[in-house]
């Protein structure tokens, strides 16, 4: 195959040290903002130039975002060439459009890395679905909030000061709104949702909420239950019109669950499904490495003729995370009627709620934060 | 595909289930000690007709055992047709032979079923080992022995009641050897191994010990050191001429490792690899239905021309177990020299050794079993 590598920052050169070596790979082209010198790659900064040569059948793209990335790898897949990305920003929010382009043009779109960093997490998703029945995904999907909570509830650090040591280790981004507003594991809830379930799921409707808020009385909380906060992505489907349900929150998850053992950056992700019962993966989150493995696994996977069933279907799906009720424990600053008619237990620095349906639980967080008023939950497992 | 299925019990009632409702899938021959009557699928109890039909185009083998299965599989084979078996008892013992010929016939052998239940595995192992270097693997691979530790960890259980358990749950087999002499797990290290280092291991070189000797005290004794028993798959690269090393024991595991936490039938398999760490792949062990679901799976696989690299090495390869060093825990029921000297600290009902070679431990064990005295010893990690 004869790539176009768009992007060499780590993963960049993660992935040219995985794949530089072997017989049937050949980058022709890196386009990077800072000058390249690569034996027998040409330097561009001009992607045009790449979609035009007919020689290159393989885009891979890592430069991250909405925009540019979208319309690079668009024009990629109308010049027929397959498409490889991490890029879980632009998948999700563009997935109806580009799996079109991809099918319309009869190329490959893959993106395996955008989530679980190396574990092989959507192509099992992949593999079970196209003979099972998927009934259910959950996982700790995003390795800088958990490291962050682990921090917080294995050493006792302050929320600010395991944020600070999460950035000073590279884990978290100057601007950590992505990782712990919950964007991040929301992106990938979704992306794993349209991959299990076989549908188009509108990330915006996917209820998120992040750990911003979580403080050390509510860790103290979890443990006084004997539970551990993480922070999940769930879907499921639900109703009896096979409907589906998927949002990200943080959990108090009992101390023998699986997850509550998830430490670090490092993600477990699980599927329950008809035949095979539940499966579980684990391995570090995200990083250059892994995700530079995961881009060339998908390399090798088109440069195999394996077509990327990724883009089978395209059911698209209104969420009804409604019909999935959950207890909920929940600080708020001040009191409130809704919730004080929705309290089953009094905790020490919150409440337990009876079980209530997720979009409401999500929608009047959302409300709260509007008013300026603090609140954090977390679901009870 | 047009598929002749060998062996209609458990596992293949569960393949056709899986299989049958494809428009691209066709049964067209059962093969069964007992009648079966399936609809538009003709009974036979000659495999010959089926290898001499030249519609069939893949060969299930379903019925276990080395021979005849050996043999109708070798024919199916040397007749080209793909073949697909869960039968790791064949395929650790006659692996060099049955890869050389699926690829002198240039057709696929696949047998993801024969490790890890419907956990992709096997399929894991390869796709990681075509990109990069696996360094080693481990796990619980035996569902039976793991559900009978359990019951005498958890419950208090003695080992007889635990086995009896485990058979009139149909776990175990009425000569329950295979499984609580650690030979399935064995096979299953073995197998593994030639996956995911690209290498023949003989299987009668596999250093095996089960767990029919543990009793109480040896529970009571992993326990009062924090541990927790299983009983372990291991293959790792050692050495400095790229060597391998390939065993199965028990081990006495700090209870915060991964696998102390996996009850009952279920399998934890990990590996260890460059680019991206250790992975784990969490799951059921083999039951009826994963392992039907695990060779639906291969069937699709070779339906999709995916031509199985699990056959792509054959570097045949002599087991270094002597450059291994571990520490044991030994209980033997008198005393000897050779464990006298070896002997790092005295435990109530054993001994712990020093670091010593993993085939030393093993010979010494055998040894002691020959002279019939009762031993029972298990890694301490």
């Amino acid at each position: 195959m004869v790539i176009g590598l768009l992007g060499f920052g780590t993963v960049g050169k993660g992935v040219y040290q995985v794949l530089s070596e072997r017989s049937d790979v050949e980058f022709k082209y890196v386009v990077s903002l800072e000058k390249v010198e690569l034996e027998g790659v040409k330097y561009t900064t001009d992607v045009q130039e790449i979609l035009n040569d007919p020689e290159v059948d393989t885009v891979i793209e890592l430069i991250g975002g909405l925009h540019p990335a979208f319309e690079f790898v668009s024009g990629a897949l109308k010049a027929k060439k397959n498409v490889v990305t991490a890029n879980k920003h632009m998948i999700s929010e563009y997935y109806a459009e580009l799996v079109k382009l991809a099918r319309e043009n009869g190329v490959c779109l893959r993106y395996s890395a955008a989530v679980g960093g190396g574990v092989p997490w959507l192509i099992s998703l992949e593999r079970a679905h196209r003979i099972s029945r998927i009934y259910s995904l959950r996982g700790v999907m995003n390795g800088t909030t958990n490291f962050i909570l682990d921090a917080m509830q294995e050493r006792g650090a302050s929320f600010e000061a395991a944020l600070t040591e999460a950035q000073s280790l590279g884990f978290a981004e100057a601007n950590p709104s992505a990782d712990i507003d919950g964007l991040d594991a929301s992106r990938k809830t979704t992306i794993s949702s349209n991959v299990a379930f076989g549908v188009v799921v509108d990330g915006h409707e996917v209820d998120t909420f992040g750990i911003r808020s979580i403080r050390e009385c509510d860790i103290k909380a979890a443990s006084s239950h004997g539970r551990v906060c993480k922070l999940m992505g769930k879907g499921v489907r639900c109703g009896e019109k096979d409907e589906i349900a998927a949002w990200t929150e943080p959990c108090f998850l009992p101390a023998n669950a699986p997850e509550a053992g998830v430490h670090e950056g490092n993600n477990l992700l699980s599927f329950d499904a008809r035949f095979v019962g539940k499966e579980s993966f684990f391995g570090p989150g995200a990083g250059g490495p892994q995700t530079g493995y995961a881009v060339a696994q998908d390399c090798l996977d088109v440069c195999n003729f394996h077509p990327g069933e990724y883009n089978r279907e395209m059911r698209a799906v209104r969420l009804q995370n409604h019909l999935v009720l959950q207890s909920y424990y929940v600080r708020l600053q001040d009191s409130d009627s809704w919730l004080a008619e929705r309290t089953e237990e009094v905790w020490e620095s919150g409440v337990k709620t009876k079980p209530i349906p997720v979009s409401e639980m999500h929608a009047f967080a959302r409300k709260m934060l509007a008013q300026g008023r603090e609140i954090f939950f977390a679901c009870i497992e």
